[in-house]
């Protein structure tokens, strides 16, 4: 449909239903793409039910995938969301389980070929979204969780640097049965093996295994509970 | 050789050895695909023995790769087979373990750059056929088995829409022990971690589980028979 | 930065932390490639940490990536090295956990883009090279170990055809436990299921279970001992 595209494959490897994984890839991924990017993000475990499918318009970027919350996170408020009800840009006839192929990836083509946005469907007032856990402080310490956990084992934590209850040295980390001293700057901040707590590329919280996995070392994953306190 | 040629991945994740896999996977993606299209397939373990190289042209679409069945499916008759013999078009010294980077590929580059097929060498009549395992009915039931498994643990079945028994809600669907009443629209038709039986996006019955793996669950895999009767 | 640049993904599957794996793998690509290219590679455990970043012109080609050996076996003597310092080229701020993103792939990004090579920071004299283990011949055998093994479980050794202690049919390789007699031309060389021992695509003695996996059979892993003798 649009033979000069230019695609980019940010990952095959969001795990199947996992629709905040999904989001969060989307909305670490998205802001490093020029206006007039569209992407495309199928997470789909609703698939040919009830949830409509979407062409967000934010930021000068345009999403399109599944109302379901996966484009929630990256097409930020203001935003301007399409229900794609134009079948004249699916591959018909449609099947009730594979809409990447067949309503998603058709709909991005015709867009890219110049298909004015407002020939797929109308606007609607509102789109699901996701609700990131919070992380809460109280009595000088701040409880929050793992949020993603990466191909490394690394525990990206849902809290961000600036949150920390205090300097980064006076810093000990909770998880599980698990204590770190002090907030290192990198990986080699502990030795090969051990436990280190630092600040990620994102930001936020995030706990490694220097040449390890901190995932396999300490059974966690998304939603095990980290806390930060001071000493 | 060809250096404005577009490449598309289709997959680098069949089985070793799984020519089976590599077919079914080709024959659904090429008719995707514009015609001119070169498509290279390599699943070859018997690389560098007496199995020979194929150049396969059909429908307008050409495809490459070893003679051993992984063309077959998607390369549809009428076609020409031509057996690559012309070594000028060759990686040299040809290994014996790796055509795929000394053979194919090169071949592939060739033809993309222009070059006629006649060159790569002659026709041949014949061309090894997989054969399908074939659905048969009889007293009102048909029998099956499962064809494939997809990343999300989805069975594919051999056994097209076109062949159940009866209605989708009169039919029972029979996997091991495992009993599936009607044939569901899409995977929310059961609920979460229940199996349901739906029609695929190839237009043949599958079995999943919503929001989980049908593989996991029942331990089917290629092979595994499936029967479907009227209740 | 460079939009027209044509991206080629080598791998995304380098164990995390395998220096040498990753080395291997650019060593064996990069010479593929038309002079000009730019090499981008990251297995970078001491990320954030004293290792310093470089831009290596070897050859023709550009090689970017950390300073830890990964570099070493692809961009051979002679060759130009210089430490990444003018941060005008970074993404900013500089993140201690991601260079991937925040330093080397900006570099290469405007290298691409036609910055001169100076202006990246100062040439330097040395960088860590990678020392590959030795094979030994003494007493008419030769003693290697396994390299690599493959994503089909072959094992790659460090031993050249050149380094065969006899002619193939009376070569007999010991791997464990195992004994192999005779170096086959391909994996049919045996039949399915049994060891076979064959000179693989890199020119390097290799061993391989046809149409299954060697590594799985025999429990081999870099390092592990073989030896060759004649009989």
């Amino acid at each position: 449909m649009a033979p000069e595209t230019r695609f980019v494959d940010i990952s095959h490897e969001i795990a199947g239903c996992d629709i905040l994984g999904g989001a969060l890839a989307l909305a670490d991924a998205a802001p490093l793409f020029p206006p007039g990017t569209i992407h495309l993000a199928v997470v789909d475990p609703g698939v040919g039910g009830k949830r409509a499918p979407l062409l967000v318009a934010s930021s000068g970027h345009y999403y399109i995938g599944p109302d379901n919350g996966l484009l929630s996170l990256a097409a930020v408020v203001p935003r301007t969301v399409r229900r794609l009800t134009n079948e004249r840009f699916f591959r018909l006839p449609l099947s009730d389980t594979f809409h990447g192929r067949d309503l998603f990836a058709p709909v991005a083509g015709h867009l890219a070929d110049g298909t004015a946005v407002e020939e797929f469907g109308s606007a609607v007032e509102a789109m699901v979204e996701l609700e990131l856990p919070v992380p809460v402080s109280s009595d000088g310490a701040v409880r929050g969780q793992v949020l993603t956990v990466d191909r490394f084992g690394n525990l990206m934590t849902n809290i961000p640097a600036a949150r920390l209850p205090g300097p980064a040295e006076n810093c000990r980390v909770g998880l599980g049965q698990q204590r770190i001293d002090g907030i290192s700057t990198n990986y080699a901040g502990a030795g090969p093996g051990r436990l280190v707590a630092l600040i990620s590329s994102r930001g936020t919280l995030e706990i490694a295994v220097a040449q390890g996995s901190a995932a396999a070392c300490t059974g966690a994953e998304r939603g095990t509970p980290v806390i930060v306190e001071t000493v």
